[in-house]
């Protein structure tokens, strides 16, 4: 009960543990310069000489106008609350109340958030399903286009690609879409902030026209956690308003240490592209080639093998490693456990039949090397066998009976998971990670939902409901 | 221009300037080990063993409930996006879309920022004034009573205290006119996380019964800026919206850093109490004596000696040396400019003709010395003068036209200050620091303030209008 959080993460560094999860600097000695200054020492503030990041014009202003020159944005904002502010703030600047806004089903809860503050009328895009693998695939173009015929007053379109499986959509064409009708877009591009460095045949969504870009810069560059990049472009958004809203979102004693780890990361890429993102590249294809005779284990292929051959894959993310457990005797948990108990080697993400590894920026040869060599070992013990494990893709929506609002402030009760089926859900349900939420307020749970929330709950899937973990017990709008 | 973040900080702290300012860890080497041993290398997020702060139901939580001891309260949680989040989150969590909420006027922006969000009817309590400084003293409990009574079905009471100049309001006496009507109370305490600790005479606005206590711990303790504690007591506060509002407003990647850095705070003051408090009270009492036969600056005196004697200030918080230049041929930012150029001694704030002078946990004898001699040198050589330095308090609210909402979506257009008067202005309007706003949207502006701005505006006080630094144009609402 009394050991320090501090000593807990010196003690787990001791561990020696390949960290193949967010932050994308991985703890990596040695090499980021302005990571090593990175101490108490420098902790600042808007003294004399330093820069107020709401409504920068000095060194801050300074050190956004690199990075926005890095990535080829009009303006770029440094944001020390991750990309949840980011994406807040974006609606918030391009919405009023009452507002339509066309979204993917399959965005991150900080979406949800802000359809909730501001009011707005949400409807909702399916993304594709990328079946062999289980997960969700893209957005289509042509979805979105029916969506907007549908909502063509809509105030904005909002999207999350890549997706946490890697799984980039054809940003360009839902733009291109969008903009005809002078819709303007925000992408969640927050696990693709090295899209457009790392493979040059991948553009990212400042490239395609999105409106406003959100980058976790730490969660694959070499930042140190929860900073973000929010770009802004074109004449569709009222950059001012977002700007403010930046600043309704953070605080207002931003951290420098913080700050400071941005703008050397952003320098770093600027000065370092051999070391940033080739070596990173080919280290990724070194491990393919030591791993692409695998028998059981499926790694979803990079880039060209899958993309544009399987309609719910329009390119796919180098920088993520799926494995699929799918046809053996192992489930996403039990592959992600084995790895680090036998392996010393930490995952990002297990779900259903699938362990995302997240590589970034620090990823080592040595790294990849270890999770080859750990995977080959498993995959040669590895048995066939028939894997149900459930998974978070859905077909359809569950049926949405009232507005989140209206749920979020109606009377509720709690229920027990068996008695739910046929009541309206009245707090958000989702696993984490990725955090993207199964469950709105004022969907109907149906029996399809009912059996995938008790077998993961069997199978090792964190589910959160109501802010806490899922205990079994499901909040509803009490009958009246 | 492209000078790095990181290496402005590092030189920025070769020159060996005596920080009074936040945070209040001072950059003290050798005092706290937690801040020492913290380095990217130990930045990590959510993996096996660690806690989501979100949620929390392990390391986390585990740290928070050592908070809540420390303090008393029934719960605490960590802010990783400081007091801001706090306020947003707590005001969220109490009120409903329309409500009546009574506010001190002297309000920090977040909880102008909230009341917007929330779509708040905002009913405003005047500060009492401190003429002696020109500065606001004290939200009187009368004046809340005589509030509760013209709006008895406000969802909510707002208070700051300690101010920024340190002045405390009688927190107990406001609760319990507020409790008697059912009414919860959140007490923006971000400028006393020390309360309750330096000096045992004054209590903190937890003891006092406040439902809701925001303390931005890095001002005063010792973790890293940004961080902050969020304490809820009673029952008129709904915790698990509370807690469920502060992850709406925080990043679902919180910084294991900043975390570590408050609960390493915590576990020093736990076991470390006469190094926290005791020195730092007794260095103050000394640099009292240095200073107390100063001739033409006065320093707002220490606790006892005003606090009681004059209606304007319940209680002084000891930690803030409050200089004022009035009657000498100095104002506040000649007074700070020479402090830093001469001296190198760098301030807080400094605001119409006073200066405000941080002290914080990690605040040395060898500091406080330094700032004695200083102004012990400055006094010698100070002349008598009549001194017009505007100031920022005025006797009446300025007069409100359309709700703040209302004025923030309407057409607008930038006019010059000389031509403003009689216009609703349509932006926020402040200095900062404080980061109070003195004219909200909605509000006509007067003669009174046009002639303060201007002043304002030669004598070197920042000035903030819509998200940026002031440039003689204020964006008021069209004429229809």
């Amino acid at each position: 009960m009394s050991k320090r959080l501090i000593d807990h993460l010196i003690d787990y560094v001791k561990l020696d543990i390949a960290p193949f999860h967010t932050p994308g600097h991985k703890r990596t000695s040695g090499t980021y310069d302005y990571l090593e200054k990175i101490s108490y020492r420098c902790d600042l503030t808007e003294i004399e000489g330093f820069d107020n990041l709401h409504g920068a014009n000095g060194i801050l202003k300074d050190a956004m106008i690199r990075a926005s020159e890095i990535y080829q944005s009009e303006r770029t904002f440094f944001s020390v609350n991750g990309s949840s502010a980011g994406i807040l703030a974006g609606i918030r600047a391009a919405t009023k109340r009452g507002d339509d806004i066309i979204v993917a089903r399959n965005c991150h809860k900080s979406v949800y958030n802000a359809i909730e503050l501001c009011g707005l009328s949400p409807h909702f895009i399916m993304p594709q399903r990328y079946n062999p693998f289980k997960i969700y695939g893209a957005i289509s173009p042509d979805d979105v286009k029916n969506s907007i015929k549908q909502y063509p007053k809509a105030a904005l379109i909002v999207i999350t690609s890549p997706t946490y499986e890697g799984i980039i959509s054809d940003i360009r064409a839902i733009c291109d879409e969008a903009h005809i009708n002078n819709i303007p877009v925000i992408i969640d591009e927050a696990h693709g902030a090295h899209l457009g460095f790392l493979d040059k045949s991948i553009e990212n969504a400042i490239s395609c026209g999105a409106d406003i870009v959100v980058h976790s810069a730490h969660k694959t560059l070499s930042s140190l956690t929860q900073t973000a990049l929010v770009h802004a472009n074109g004449n569709l958004i009222d950059v001012d308003e977002l700007e403010w809203q930046l600043s309704v979102f953070q605080t207002t004693s931003p951290s420098y240490l913080l700050m400071a780890s941005l703008d050397g990361c952003i320098d770093y890429i600027k000065y370092n592209k051999e070391n940033a993102f080739e070596k990173w590249l080919s280290n990724l294809e070194k491990f393919e080639q030591m791993t692409k005779n695998l028998k059981h284990l499926r790694i979803l292929k990079y880039a060209s093998d899958t993309a544009g051959t399987h309609p719910a894959i329009y390119k796919f993310d180098k920088s993520k490693i799926i494995i699929s457990t799918n046809g053996t005797s192992l489930n996403g948990a039990t592959l992600a456990s084995n790895l680090l108990n036998k392996y010393r080697i930490e995952h990002e993400m297990s779900l259903g039949s699938c362990v995302t590894m997240m590589t970034g920026m620090g990823t080592t040869a040595c790294h990849l090397e270890r999770l080859a060599e750990a995977l080959i070992e498993i995959d040669a013990s590895c048995k066939s066998a028939v894997n149900n494990s459930p998974s978070l893709i859905f077909s359809d929506m569950p049926y949405c009976a009232i507005p989140i609002e209206e749920a979020r402030l109606a009377s509720t009760e709690p229920v027990r998971l068996e008695q739910a089926e046929g009541r309206i859900i009245a707090r958000y349900m989702w696993a984490y990670p990725p955090g993207a939420p199964f469950l709105i307020p004022g969907e109907i749970i149906n029996g399809d939902l009912i059996k995938f929330i008790s077998e993961s709950s069997v199978n090792g899937t964190a589910l959160k409901h109501n802010g806490k973990a899922f205990d079994g017990n499901i909040v509803v709008v009490k009958h009246k």
